[in-house]
């Protein structure tokens, strides 16, 4: 069995737009890939937990989740490593066990968006959403530039309890020529999206073919699943996007922006849904 | 029955210090609650998650949740209500039934940190986590406020994926000397957190009594949670807290620290671990 074990961070290419030029070259980004942690006590093992995360210190995310969680006590901890018995060689860095002293593995206190049952690698997320008979966003819109660097002032004008607070993300829902269709805030990222794509079901608007989503935060994979879900074609960020999430656009046609500041951006997936001027250089 | 429902912000007391001079004063958090999402169909009805929310727009949160995540077809949603069938008056407004038309519910998909058999309401999660039997935090250690001001540009300088890919949240744990003990780096900042916590555990380190925790992002309930299972007595964040992290906070004897930025900083709880140069002012 062999694997490339997986890194920090992972090169993609990447269309910088500055203004009206346009740069295109390498660039580097955080690396996203789910992690499932298992407790073994007694015979058995146990999912506890599947979390999207970034490789590196795996034994001591999962040592201290399990004890943050409270599942073990701290003198029960015999050993941590990572799990042979996986489906697939990609998934060997992606499963690690804690194995603790006691008669049984506890209870599973969280699984996250990719189910263990579905295979833990990143390759493996994306059979998910086949799977689930997700298909890649219709073409189109055609968004100008000038429009996108306009779009996080106009998301933070229109927050409110941001203002009183400081503390809330929020999510925006444009068309491309820029008007707001809706915002929503909330403490976790993905909730502010869910309350987005709720506001549309619950609207009869789904799907949300020819809108820009703002996100206030950064882009991983759950963000623009739930984009790949609700039919939005361009996902936009003021900060980072993850690996996976930059995988999961290209395979689902979804045009993602990261780092929208001032007249400035880059766009790390399927760019001709932008008015671009042009390609002024080829770097990397 | 009768229920207070929660708005997304609250007011809190906060000691806002500014170079050597402090401020006493009421201010305003995001409300941080959980909600408790169900899906009923045919007879039954299935908790499908929990996650920490902020009030406001639940009902387009737990339909594009179930959406999202594929729960629920476009054309099934019947209805969106709060449950009247929970434990407490207080979490009348924290647990919302998706009806669908389908023969039976879907299995879970995700389970916060707190799980449903708890109850879903702020104190009810504070209630949890007594019953796991946490106690406050030890008194000590003194921090000097000048030494709490450099602490971000120390995290900063050792953030080495950050700098590569400015999309990584980082913790990192000092003396109250301002001394650096580790720093680790996620896509989520609850990881970078659970990192640090196991490389104490594995290391034979716990609790991390008179240590000093920095989050680049937020802090909301869950981080300050997990200080306490550490025992970590002062949690510091360049952002934001949330209420919840400021009850939990207050509880369990954590000094917590928010809006970290320059020779400035909130102090929401247990101010007296902080070197303070006095009272300037009390206002509201």
């Amino acid at each position: 069995m062999t694997s490339d074990r997986p890194g920090p961070s992972t090169r993609v290419r990447v269309w910088t737009l500055e203004g009206d030029s346009e740069t295109r070259r390498r660039d580097t980004v955080v690396t996203e890939e789910p992690l499932e942690i298992r407790v073994s006590a007694g015979s058995r093992s146990q999912a506890v937990s599947v979390t999207m995360r970034t490789p590196g210190a795996d034994f001591e995310l999962a040592a201290g989740f399990v004890y943050g969680e409270g599942l073990v006590e701290r003198g029960a901890l015999r050993q941590v490593s990572y799990c042979a018995d996986v489906a697939r060689p990609d998934q060997l860095y992606n499963v690690v066990t804690v194995e603790v002293d006691a008669e049984a593995p506890p209870e599973p206190v969280r699984s996250g968006p990719v189910s263990s049952a579905c295979g833990v690698c990143g390759s493996a997320s994306l059979d998910v959403l086949r799977d689930r008979g997700l298909t890649p966003v219709a073409a189109g819109p055609t968004v100008p530039v000038e429009t996108l660097y306009a779009l996080p002032d106009a998301l933070r004008a229109a927050q409110g309890v941001f203002t009183a607070t400081g503390g809330l993300h929020a999510a925006g829902l444009f068309t491309p020529d820029g008007e707001l269709l809706a915002v929503r805030e909330d403490v976790g990222r993905h909730n502010a999206v869910d309350k987005l794509v709720g506001w549309a079901l619950l609207g009869g608007r789904l799907p949300l073919a020819g809108t820009v989503l703002l996100v206030s935060g950064r882009a991983g994979y759950e963000i623009v699943q739930k984009a790949v879900t609700a039919g939005i074609p361009v996902v936009a960020s003021v900060s980072a996007p993850s690996s996976l999430a930059v995988a999961v656009a290209e395979e689902f046609r979804v045009t993602l922006v990261g780092f929208l500041r001032g007249r400035r951006c880059n766009v790390y997936a399927v760019p001709d849904r932008l008015a671009l001027p042009g390609v002024a250089a080829v770097v990397g």
